[in-house]
């Protein structure tokens, strides 16, 4: 049976890693369909991980299978789980990293998974991502029960995502991702903005206090910086055609500031 | 409908943005087959985007759509656009990147990307990727009528590519690309060699100077450097397990010159 | 027909070579399906090339067809195989890079590629990804006899791993690869290990002195260095959370010593 599972790991790309649980899921099914979200998460960054996988998971079709695998704890006492949402379905270690993504979606069951028959048939205690996620992905694709799959589990833990804070006539964030074009990606949403109530703004970072929100980058001039609603929906500090990250010499956890301006 | 889809871009490998874009994809078509080409161009670099897509698409099989995004003017007035060729389709922005491309294949029509019912529900500013090309190619792969799809466009943008210069006895051009091992590729056809009438010729490039063409790197003795046709037709400089780049110095934009020989 | 082909390569992912060569393949055969293990070896290094090939192509399903192009001798006199080992096909040129992956499986027959018909129309000297290996591949996955496509090989060229040398009271090897995580993983099996009939262990590698295994990395402290059988069978050294190799300044080649104690 045809199905989509999608991949997000630290696994990196020249290891015999993604390639390992690749082949442990075609396995299993041979007509599955794995899709990677990316391999580069830095190694054990679960945060990190945590942001690419709600960045990119919604945006498949119903019923996908998202297997995320940032793992720092494999073998020791966290729990591999599969969470069932809304449109998905998450597998991965019970560590943070699928909290904001299921939440965002609804859960509507999560199971610990206990049931060595839908795992490979000797399990490490260092590679779950070939050993356990994997194959649990591919069982999941060929119409396996999840509830055979484990015990159902009343909650899963939370992630701590650094929160924003509202200040007199602004609100205070900061910094959670930076991406490959130098991108600065804030926890400020566009609905905390929309509630500052049609006020002009202004966002400041580092040394730099960037006047009104932008449509998009090219709007300024090469080299200028510029704040807008990214794509995924967060307030982002750009340069056109360049990397606010060097321009700015910005960082992840730096400050994010947004005023009204009369 | 299976039908492949080719992705050229410059979104890195770690950010969430090549997997958003194939999940838009296969929301639309979810028996779509996506192959990268690469997602490691350049960020903005129109140019070597245009390289790497006229180096790898050729190659696929007919009908194969080819989506390339390297578009620093996203949200702009550039136009998104849907060129079909003798053999492929090819959609992107209309910034030139597609230009080497469809014009080696032989443009059939252009079309400008306007009929908003095949982009995603929500469009942003700055992710067209997903927004747009992703979905518009989907699309297609599902059998939908490019005529439908906008307003028929006379031309496209061309891209100017560095040209090479005649000279008494020879050919000057320059480095464009220099690839991951380090060979350097010029702008030099093997067509405009052949020209030269058989006649021996000497390369000169940074303070090297090579005598005839080899027919592959392993001829010449390990870390010794030559001049020979590249895989995609072009001269290209090399060194036998080493990196010409390195041992040369040389950078995209040196000097390439040929010269016959008595 | 759809049968899956591995691909594992000096490539890298920037440029448009391992895209030219999935183009090759689909060219052949439309429904073949590429599985990317690598594509990130270092350039030109074939036991690099060979280590990740066998870390992973074991993992995929019966008739899997492996390709795998680390090639410094491209053009030259080395031949190009294929290989039928008990549970899988491996294609790639003859310089040692299939040898421990054919080896473990077992092989059936060993077959020179001579047969131009299964190339592509037009072979250049220095892709043979492209040109040979890929249609190969491709014609394989839709049937063709590994007969036709050349001669019976009595034997192909063996790669020299470094081999473990026993001592008095335990054994020695070497580090033969560093992974993206930063830990060392040997050329001593688990089975060499439990050789040493129980008895408890210590692991020497620069100027660390390790007392055990452990069965993961979660079991010493963040930060800690913790020999273990890894996930491929090999001996291995990590930092809990952290690089070994930077830890102990460690590189491929360094030695491993393990004795038993008291």
């Amino acid at each position: 049976m045809e199905r989509i599972i999608t991949l997000t790991t630290d696994f990196g790309l020249k290891d015999p890693y993604q390639g390992a649980m690749k082949g442990a899921v075609l396995s299993v099914n041979p007509a599955a369909r794995t899709v990677d979200i990316t391999h580069l998460v830095q190694p054990g960054n679960i945060l990190e991980g945590a942001f690419v996988l709600l960045g990119a998971s919604r945006y498949f079709p119903e019923k996908t299978i998202h297997v995320a695998v940032v793992d720092p704890g494999v073998g020791g006492d966290r729990n591999p789980i599969l969470v069932e949402t809304r449109r998905f379905f998450y597998i991965g270690p019970d560590n943070g990293l699928l909290s904001p993504s299921v939440r965002e979606d609804g859960i509507v069951r999560a199971i610990e998974l206990t049931n060595t028959e839908f795992f490979r048939d000797e399990v490490t205690s260092t590679f779950h991502g070939r050993d356990i996620f994997g194959p649990i992905a591919a069982h999941l694709s060929l119409g396996a029960n999840p509830e055979e799959m484990g015990q159902a589990l009343d909650k899963i833990r939370a992630l701590d995502l650094p929160r924003t804070v509202p200040e007199a006539g602004g609100i205070r964030g900061e910094v959670v991702y930076i991406d490959s074009f130098g991108n600065l990606i804030t926890n400020i949403r566009r609905e905390e903005l929309s509630a500052l109530d049609g006020a002009a703004v202004e966002v400041s970072v580092k040394n730099a206090a960037l006047s009104g929100l932008k449509k998009t980058y090219a709007i300024v001039e090469k080299g200028a910086t510029a704040a807008l609603i990214g794509s995924t929906g967060y307030l982002e500090v750009a340069v056109n055609c360049g990397s606010a990250a060097e321009a700015l010499g910005a960082r992840v956890g730096d400050t994010v500031a947004v005023r009204t301006v009369k």
